[in-house]
């Protein structure tokens, strides 16, 4: 018997089982300040108190997909500790803002379960929340992932297969409670591009890129309190296909989103994210770019929305837009595609 | 005549004096943010407020080894600038809760001076007490170092050897004033192991391991003000028996206790070192693991208390519990030997 | 048309228009930790909050170079996205001290422009202000940068070449409102060097060197909100003549600056930057070390003033105060030739 934590297999989840996860954290202005230090962020809203106030925030926020690295981590330990692969995010919503001093926890539904063929792995489907100090839901999202079995004689559960919407509908964005860009100031922000000036199809090449070191994203993804193995123990991944330690999903994230300031500089606020695949994987010393395409546009009253697709890639710039191969599949440069919403400025 | 401090060579050591450390800190959450970034602990005392005040803290408190290295750092300049190599601890003690916004300082007594046969270096034993803003002890500790002679025809002082204690006995042990872990969530702090489910003599593997880059030491060293230059200066360390900058020890202790979250989760605060020697170096690019054994228990009341032997390896995962090699001497793998307390809430 | 930042080029620019900067930032305690971890600074006015108010100050506040660097960040899209060179500072003055809450914004007039006879690139001359949430000016500076043009046959606009001092008048000089020295304890400072100590023509080795990693420039850089693409793609830059990706100068200022404690630990407070060469480009791996030589002394009555000329060196320690070559050029191990005032304590 061991009291270190072997983390769950397949076997171990029941659909409708909700799990609590540990490591409550408080998040300070100092997440902010390493979150700039570490992507290099530019976005107002979260790095000036000033700017918040005179939107509606009672101070700069915490950026939105910060809240969602630091919930995800705390599902790593009860969800993806054996997992193969992490598949795909759906449904994501972010419902309250999280400021300075607020305490988040997390919680998961496990909503579907269904054994690979290979009778080795299966995948599982969770409904993460995100709350506060105050149990209100800052965040909810689904994530499915592959895990491996513990026992491959181990009987395969009935399948469950959630159904999840293809993207958030504009109808369950949530606007922050107050949200006031009336009185937004477009050259503060630094672009002077609001809402109307977006073209449903239109492609920004981010240009910027940045490249990533070992220290960087380890260093992120303590932050994160994210403990998955793949990406800090360097000894253990030697014997690993890759020969070496992967970069977590949510750096890439992130950077490509600091990148994407260049071009969406008002988009700042991060509303839902519809779709997420981490193509290939991300290693230390490669060097990230990123591409935009306005898939949508949603009118939301207080702010437009756009719904924009994020494809981030390694060690080639974005001037070409790359995406597919030939054949169809995702070009090896590619390692992120990402579909999410965020609330701009109108120019009212 | 120069400005820069030469530091203090053997001889430049009186028993009984008391030194003064410079460079007070003000210690905020951000220091705590930086200490997950740069260490991954988990520890729900010290990243959550709301989980701290249920314990009876104001609010999360600073890591006690982050507060040990802070001061450790303080001292540097005065005592190990022209050591050899730092042989030990003892007789620590946790005695007052560090919050944010407190500041910290120190100053050494010199309790031990003796000169080795060598003629060339000594033995220089302080002992060292880190305060708060209001002159409280927070934290009193004995170390000793071997420092280098200025002078080799300098006379050898008298030699005086203190007498200290193998490890603090549990009388001396100090509980946070109003520590009450009565209300213990078991399942938010990640483990769900109390003080009754440990055993004398059981040994845990902690599994996980972390790889170390250049930037992570050096960020985490700095972040103490421990300025040794064996830690920072490449070009001057060319010229040494090991060719390269060696990791401050204090950052094998705190990634080592970081990784022992994982099976020793509920074992957060830390209230007394009993001993602990660096036994081979550490540099950048080795990857880390470890393994904890209980050398005894100690009931305090409010909490239980363990005795913990924390031991560090290298380059070689704690599956083996890996020790001394044949010969009885340390295995070239292990890098740390450390010997401490920490509070731990019983199942009541 | 693209939505990204193209940033300005040559005969984008007008003299006496001015420009406001992007990226208000509201800096926090976190600033200064991540600054410390950055650099390894130890100057107590900044670190401490209790030695600060002891000298007048609300609270310990931000380091005058980081406000520099942070404010230097937000110019960069603006001014210096199209540079080929930094080429110098003069009339830099802190003004008014800045707190932990503070929220820094920035514009800059342009005040001279000079085509190159080259007709490629042009020199522009901008006067750049620090402003907080009150509008008060903290920090001017000039600074100005060789710029490409657009289109080669873009006429020449009338040169107007700015009259800049050679260096700051101490009458110039602003000392913080309500500096009070008269209980300051040089013991807790670290140095028992006061402003008398220090004679017009004196050299000091600052001896301890610092090797810098990529990972930690890019961190600083990134922190200071400073984008320019030359310290962070690496891939863009294999094909520059230096082939790879080159520190920002404020690194090298802030390092060598951390590195001066050790001989002008007393000299914390930066009141004006007289002028400033980057003079050879710093890179990850170099090793950085310091020299400082007493230009001029004031005596502003709250406190003494030091002129100081900061040299900082790579992969060469500071013992022969390498300055110029034969020849009269840079010796090649001079990284950066820094002019500067700052306020000591006197011995009262």
């Amino acid at each position: 018997m061991t009291k270190s934590n072997p983390g769950r297999f397949f076997e171990d989840f029941r659909v409708g089982e909700t799990i609590r996860h540990a490591t409550p954290r408080t998040v300070t202005a100092a997440d902010t300040s390493l979150n700039i230090a570490l992507t290099g962020g530019r976005y107002a809203l979260f790095c000036a108190d000033p700017v918040a106030q005179a939107a509606g925030f009672t101070r700069a926020p915490i950026d939105p997909l910060l809240v969602f690295h630091i919930v995800f981590g705390k599902t790593v330990p009860d969800i993806s500790l054996n997992a193969v692969a992490n598949l795909g995010y759906a449904e994501g919503r972010f419902l309250v803002p999280v400021y300075p001093g607020d305490t988040l926890s997390a919680q998961s539904d496990v909503i579907g379960l269904k054994q690979n063929s290979s009778g080795k792995t299966g995948v599982v489907t969770v409904r993460t929340r995100g709350v506060n100090q105050r149990n209100e839901t800052v965040l909810t999202y689904v994530r499915w992932v592959m895990v491996n079995k513990r026992e491959l004689s181990a009987p395969a559960p009935a399948p469950v297969n959630p159904h999840l919407a293809d993207f958030v509908s504009p109808n369950d964005l949530v606007l922050p409670a107050g949200l006031d860009f009336s009185g937004y100031d477009f050259a503060l922000a630094g672009s002077p591009h609001a809402f109307e000036d977006y073209a449903i199809g239109e492609r920004i090449d981010h240009v910027d890129g940045m490249t990533l070191e070992e220290a960087e994203h380890q260093l992120a993804t303590r932050l994160y309190q994210n403990t998955a193995k793949v990406h800090f123990d360097n000894l253990a991944q030697q014997g690993t296909r890759f020969g070496k330690r992967l970069v977590y999903g949510g750096v890439a994230i992130s950077l490509a989103r600091a990148l994407a300031f260049n071009g969406l500089g008002n988009a700042a606020l991060m509303l839902a994210i519809n779709a997420g695949r981490h193509v290939n994987p991300l290693f230390a010393h490669d060097t990230l770019y990123a591409w935009s395409q306005v898939l949508d546009t949603a009118d939301l009253g207080a702010a437009g929305a756009l719904r924009l697709r994020l494809v981030a890639l390694k060690n080639q710039n974005a001037h070409a837009f790359t995406d597919r191969a030939e054949g169809g599949d995702y070009a090896e440069h590619v390692v992120l595609d990402f579909d999410y919403w965020a609330a701009i400025p109108k120019r009212g």
